[in-house]
């Protein structure tokens, strides 16, 4: 992957994504001791940094495979993403989903056109599933996360927010699958002579940790995290990009995590997904590290329950 | 008040306050069949539209009044703004709160250094704690609304909002104690030769509309809504600005506001008080009125108790 798919990647998929403000809280800067900048793909479309990737693995299908369309099994954002990405493009998105998959997030598939397919809630379901779809229709996988053209994608947003701010010492990610982990890597090593990149990872699910200790992945036995979207393992595809080019990754606590998105819901008004407050809790948790650094951090998504938030059981 | 008047108040306060960023919705304009540009005042400093006023009225103060200190009377954003705008300036805050004002607004204004004085939750106890400072210490009293120089600074927020989109048919905003909906008439009267302005108003706390109807100041027996910064009446000073450049007021109702407020916070991804659904709310329910029209409307803050939401009871 050279500076040039990057560039190339954004070229492709800028006039079907937002190019997403960068916001700063001097609160925040104050409690940190650092000066923070905040890529905002929770303003993104659709809600998340997913719809890079989904829309540059999507251009880049031929135009017969485009034809037969694509698929995806998620019961998160990669499910709106490839959705919506497709729905742009005038292509048809199959989208696999757990039975017990929240009806909010199965309402905004079908609002971005998305075809779903309810399946048992098992990764062995999900993938017959997929394996089905695309015996009967044709269609091209796009996965989540483990995608050379997906990881691109998400490494867009990376390379805006260094456009934006050359200077940054350290950029801090959430890590789930490794797509933005990875895509964010390879970013800062072409664009930046400078600037590093963390991994942000729950106790609860830190294979991504474990995997770079053990030089292989490993995976989580329980996932038992309010970040929903970091339960996920590592992939063949990102790991290698991951080990070569991620200076390290911070584990943090539920606890600091719920923290951490309450003090950016509270002083920067702005709505962010639980796995988006895992960078902010690894400064704070290791801040005499980050003291007087220039830092980014990629809020990833805003796809909230509203209905079921985890502040009302706290008391400040 | 001319337009020198309003351009001399901007850069009076200028460097103690945020411009704030404007901010579109394509699913609400989807939705609303409008073209809305919000301008986003919940991301101002201490997170409201309050912050401008303030300090413009703490500025125009002489050098003598303001080693006095300044005293006002609030449970909400005021408070907040006179504190932070007089600890910006260097000056002492006195701030009167009723004693069963949240505990979390008076953390706030003891972080921006605000002294509290405590009294019984009654609007009489509170104008005689102010009456007492001020013979104690010489404060000036700021009233959160009915001023002159606190409605040329509120009115800044739609110059600032003019100034970015200068065609705009309508602007919309909530309407209280008035001195947003008099700042703002200002505004679009001294620097515009298209934009109306349009108050948003609870059904259940309709002074301002009534006031309007009747040609005098009329009260609210009851206010019974949950946008609790609109539970306040006009002023002698504001309500002439008020009947002379203020187009109408539109009323909407409890679930029409908790509605919009929703659907700001899913699709925009910003948290906003229930009093800033109020005109999105006005937008929708008389949504054949504004079809094809462009419309701003100022988001006024974004102060909210996390763990007193009003999603939890809903269905969608």
């Amino acid at each position: 992957m050279t500076k040039d798919d990057l560039i190339q990647a954004h070229m492709r998929i800028a006039p079907y994504i937002h190019k997403t403000p960068v916001l700063s809280s001097s609160a925040i800067n104050k409690q940190s001791g650092a000066s923070i900048f905040f890529k905002c793909e929770n303003f993104q479309k659709m809600g998340a940094f997913k719809m890079r990737g989904a829309t540059n693995a999507i251009l880049q299908l031929s135009d017969h495979a485009q034809e037969r369309g694509v698929v995806t099994h998620s019961s998160g954002n990669m499910a709106q993403a490839v959705s919506l990405g497709a729905k742009q493009l005038g292509i048809t998105a199959y989208i696999v989903m757990p039975s017990n998959a929240p009806a909010v997030k199965k309402a905004a598939v079908r609002e971005y056109g998305g075809i779903i397919t309810e399946c048992f809630p098992s990764m062995e379901a999900r993938e017959a599933a997929v394996e089905k779809i695309i015996a009967d229709t044709g269609a091209s996988f796009i996965h989540p996360s483990d995608d050379l053209n997906v990881i691109l994608g998400q490494g867009t947003a990376a390379m805006e927010l260094i456009e934006e701010h050359p200077d940054l010492d350290y950029i801090l990610v959430p890590v789930g699958g490794g797509g933005l982990l990875a895509g964010t890597a390879l970013a800062a090593h072409h664009l930046s002579d400078k600037t590093q990149v963390i991994g942000g990872e729950p106790m609860e699910a830190d294979d991504a940790y474990r995997s770079l200790e053990a030089g292989k992945i490993m995976y989580n036995e329980t996932a038992d995290t309010i970040a929903d979207g970091l339960r996920t393992h590592l992939g063949h595809i990102n790991f290698p990009i991951i080990q070569q080019h991620v200076h390290s990754i911070i584990r943090v606590s539920e606890a600091e995590i719920i923290s951490a998105m309450r003090l950016i819901w509270e002083r920067m008004k702005i709505i962010i997904e639980p796995s988006c407050a895992v960078p902010l809790a690894a400064v704070l948790k290791e801040r005499s590290r980050f003291v007087d650094q220039q830092l980014g951090i990629i809020i990833s998504g805003g796809n909230v329950d509203l209905t079921n938030l985890p502040f009302n059981n706290l008391t400040k």
